[in-house]
């Protein structure tokens, strides 16, 4: 059994929750004595299409780390809501980071983690837009991690991974929607966010245009090219048994990558 | 009657919540043409003494802004979990942003929303440690606004409120407490945790030593000066039913503040 | 009787001026032998009125800084004329930095002084607009001396005191001028500089409208909410000798602030 | 007789000064529709060998930047009085802007002065190392000036002046203190603030060491190769009358440059 | 026949060349009334195990670039020969830019650009380490040109193509090499480089231990898990014939690829 | 004999050059044991005038680094192609990094190469634009590396040399051309390119009009004042033999320069 899954003496306090943010720093502190490792979701805050939620892709993501969380005895850290959608701000409620914002926010948090002694920082994504700029601040954050010499400079190390992209997750979609799983606003992920939120089923329903797909330029472009904000997708194909699918697949899968990179020499 | 609190027509949709991460980009889209304003919640996550959760100011300051949303009829974003706590970094599980990333990912924040046309933004803030950054992070928004000539230049304002600063808050919980509120880790912040997460009542205990009070230099200097994270504060006199007043306080003052806001010419 | 006030030896050769820029290193290398503290004031070049002279924060902050240097024998090192003064572009003169800019600049300094092992560093600020971006300027200034590793790390202090809040400053003007006072270009600052510079009374007039009072966006709002520049205050009422007052009662305060800032462990 | 020098109705008023800092913003407004120039002087603050004062820098740009002022009836903002001496951190009380920062303050500035219709901006420098800083800011200025579509963008231009390098004032220093004059610490230099500070003649000293030459490395490299902080100079040389003539040179020169400047297509 | 392909006349003058740097500006005024597209090589600096040559990443991408542009009759870009390596700064030699650094430098290269009309820039790169920063810099471009609304703002696009990542090169390597192709300091790019520089041929030498496989963090981890810079690959392998035949199955792809993109709506 | 002139055991196998990028990581640090020198050569891609090679800059430092390299024993790093070339960016063609991010490009080179114990680097410039940029970055590197103590940090230096302004150089262009030298697009620097690019001469042609002279502002005005974007120049004037001559009195005295630079103690 790993050492992480039994190690957080605080959980019975927290009722099995694994949330950073119910802990207390000491119960952290005991935590670090026993295992190294922590989840950091991250997600976006942008369009989702016309019957999809805004939330989407923090939602999902957060739902994946807890689970990960709990399966592997892990602590999660709290979901970074905001990521980098600068081509959905054609779409109005999309919030958005610049790039060498996130990157700056993701070096920031890495570090404090690296401080604290954490050497394996698992960081869930929900958004595909996210991935090239997470990588480009783990570089930085190992950068500065050996610059300031810190204790934990030998192990520190961080890991990117997009539930979305899980194989078994890809293979289930493909299976389920095959094209019309789409590239944005896909059926797999409204699916998480239907079991996540019952109530966003109300708004479903049946889209007159089949979506078009293609490249990602900027935002004006992004509007013009997929006016109703889908990209190849029919997300009235999702249900929520769905949903839990997924959700299960993606954190098999996960909590194994997990317990490898916390047993990774 | 406020008109923003009639023209969410997605409020039955999604029951009654304000969450703009539960709405589509349509329902926003349809929103905007009723209502400009938008509720920002913003936390940190960090230390709160040998007792109290990690994320208690993200928990609090998204509870107050989720009800005064819910009141006022206006919609709320998803919650900016982690601020700048670079003082608190002495202690495990304290993940902050730096002065200079929290700036710009503020910015970045309300340049999206002034974009889509939101003229009224109301920061509800949980953590003391944020206010300065926030407020230069608006003076940087409203000078981007202007240099980009976006639409909503003439009227796009923001508003910084922290909810443990609301003169009835504050009140009651000198009425509580005393001097023994303190300034960090206080009963008043504690006691609201507690109502909104029940089983962190299993971490409360009579704690031996009184905390300290004093100023707020670096993070080492603080964990020396406050060895188990407290300011001069007894969270041990938090109870359940303290948060939930302290709640409506803060949630009855911020509603009619926001409602102001929106009025103002 | 404090150290600092007697260990500049090189007061006697520059007739008890205690300014930084008047020193040669080898005086402040013998200083620091003796006593860690220093002053640095900072103001902000800024429209203050129809009738105010544009340097009015730099001015008053450089008047009490070099008073309150003089009276605990602590050195004061030159004037950062420039601060932040975004709202206040829309009137001809002002002369802002941004945040992000000013930020750096603090950093910069106060990294400076902290090489050379300077441990007390009190900030005397001229202008509201400032607080913000000093204090967290400060935050990432403590980072980095911790990052470096200074031999100072362990001491190394830094406190921003604003002379118009000094409580018998903000009293005393109450006192005289009641409302009148206001927030901005008010009757108290105005004196002040009518003090230092007695030219400036000539442009003193009374002023036809009564201004208003309201809050601060940017400064196309800020112009046309208060189209003369004053922030509900009548600065007709100053008076150079009410200057001197408010000059001393400044020096008054913030020397012993200063000094028990000096002696705290 | 060029407009400048009769444009400025507020001269009578302030006694024939031009500090933009004694000035009101109406009385800029007025300035404004008749001239578009304004010096801007830049300091260092930063060691001047064993005898020198560490704010030489600041004190003679200033005091030429006003002398040029006064006789081109043009305007003179503040001084900046800290500037680029990253190469003399090793000796206490240099106060050092690294290059980044500097670029941002001297760009910052410059938009200032660009949005409020000011055209053309002439910098007095005092100090070696702002130089290659100052220029990269211009760069960046113009580029903003023109992204920003400001009214000024077709004929907004920034022209640097060290008086120091003044030919008039080299020939004469040459011509008084021969290879003496060396890098740093210079007669010339001194003898600028001897004739401004007459109390600094009380530091003055014959040094026992002739001071070495050679190039400009790191701060440690600085302080290991000119012990004392003088580059080849000796500053017992200087001489208060030197000092009035020095400044007189480099105003007369400074003042044509400026008016032709001013006058320039 | 693509216009591109036709309307450099310059391309007699000089050789059949495509080369940015060897036209003069009116060329290339010329050349934008036909065509839109421009390729911009980036490669990289750092080792390329204890055979390959430093340069491998700037040669190769180079090469490709070349190719790809005298086929389709492209304008190319000189070579931006330093990319983001961090994590092999613990070789020798590597010169590394940070994300943030390269970030910026392809934001600015882009923006100049799309100032010029540019409309397609395809982005021919030689490193898989430069790819999320490359990404990330398109997106902040795209935000930039939007915000300054340049003329080409509704058509300007940018694409990243790796060579070594074009499916026919790396099928064509997997049948040469199987899995000793590796994944750093692959057969497949040491042959390219071979083919271009043949006096690289005499640094070829049969490498006693198999090269070991696995992930990447910081360069000090690196080293140690990749002892020679290599990762799982032999270079040993590689031969300038098989380079010729990589070079041109890039090139047969990638102008394919180009042709499109600049046929693109 | 200079130990770098016999330290680059490589030098059989590569032929001669010293190219950093033809070596491998092991050449580089066997080299190291004996030569703490390199040479790191810096252009500029913007408009050369009607018949100038845009790439003229990049072009001629790279050739003037190699020449010095061979002769000195000394290593030379792939040329940045890029510069800081705003002012040129009213001509199609020009692509520039703006101050800030060039400022940057040179730190994070230094700091690769002080990482790997180079103790001297020169930097062979081929543009007048670059070098304040380049001197900022010097200052910062230099801060970075003291601050990070690397080994290095005692003796790091860097020296920029403009290969144009070497005195010889300019001494033999203005007894060529007299005053048609002129201040850019200069028959010298042309003339350079023509020797090592032969075909650029077809390009040549009298051209109607002389270049006028005058200040640099921004690029707008700079199109309007040097419409064919010469400056004072009569490039026609330009031969290949002088080219060779030009670049041989670059070599011999940068030689002399490199030389005397890697003994400087």
């Amino acid at each position: 059994m790993n050492e992480c899954m039994t190690s957080l003496n605080c959980s019975e306090l927290i009722h099995n929750s694994y949330r950073l943010d119910l802990c207390t720093w000491a119960e952290v502190e005991q935590y670090l004595t026993k295992c190294k490792g922590i989840i950091l979701p991250i997600g976006s805050t942008e369009q989702h299409g016309p019957t999809g939620a805004i939330g989407t892709d923090a939602l999902t993501a957060e739902a994946v780390a807890l689970e990960v969380g709990k399966r592997a005895g892990v602590l999660v850290a709290p979901t970074q809501a905001y990521g980098m959608a600068e081509h959905h701000l054609g779409f109005p409620g999309t919030m958005s980071l610049q790039s060498s914002t996130l990157l700056n926010v993701v070096h920031d948090l890495l570090l404090s983690l690296a401080r604290h002694g954490f050497e394996r920082v698992f960081v869930v994504n929900g958004h595909g837009g996210n991935i090239a700029t997470v990588k480009a601040a783990f570089s930085q954050a190992y950068k500065t991690v050996l610059n300031l010499k810190l204790p934990v400079a030998a192990g520190f190390r961080c890991k990117l991974v997009s539930w979305f992209m899980v194989p078994d997750v890809f293979k289930e979609a493909k299976a389920r929607y095959g094209n019309l799983e789409g590239q944005h606003a896909t059926p797999s992920e409204i699916a998480v966010t239907l079991f996540l939120e019952p109530n966003l089923q109300s708004k479903q329903r049946q889209l007159p245009e089949p979506a078009p797909a293609g490249p990602i330029y900027d935002y004006q472009d992004f509007r013009q090219r997929y006016p109703d904000g889908r990209m190849g997708s029919d997300p009235f194909l999702a249900k929520p048994d769905h949903g839990e699918i997924f959700l299960d697949k993606a954190a098999i899968a996960l909590t194994e990558d997990l317990l490898n990179f916390l047993k990774e020499l």
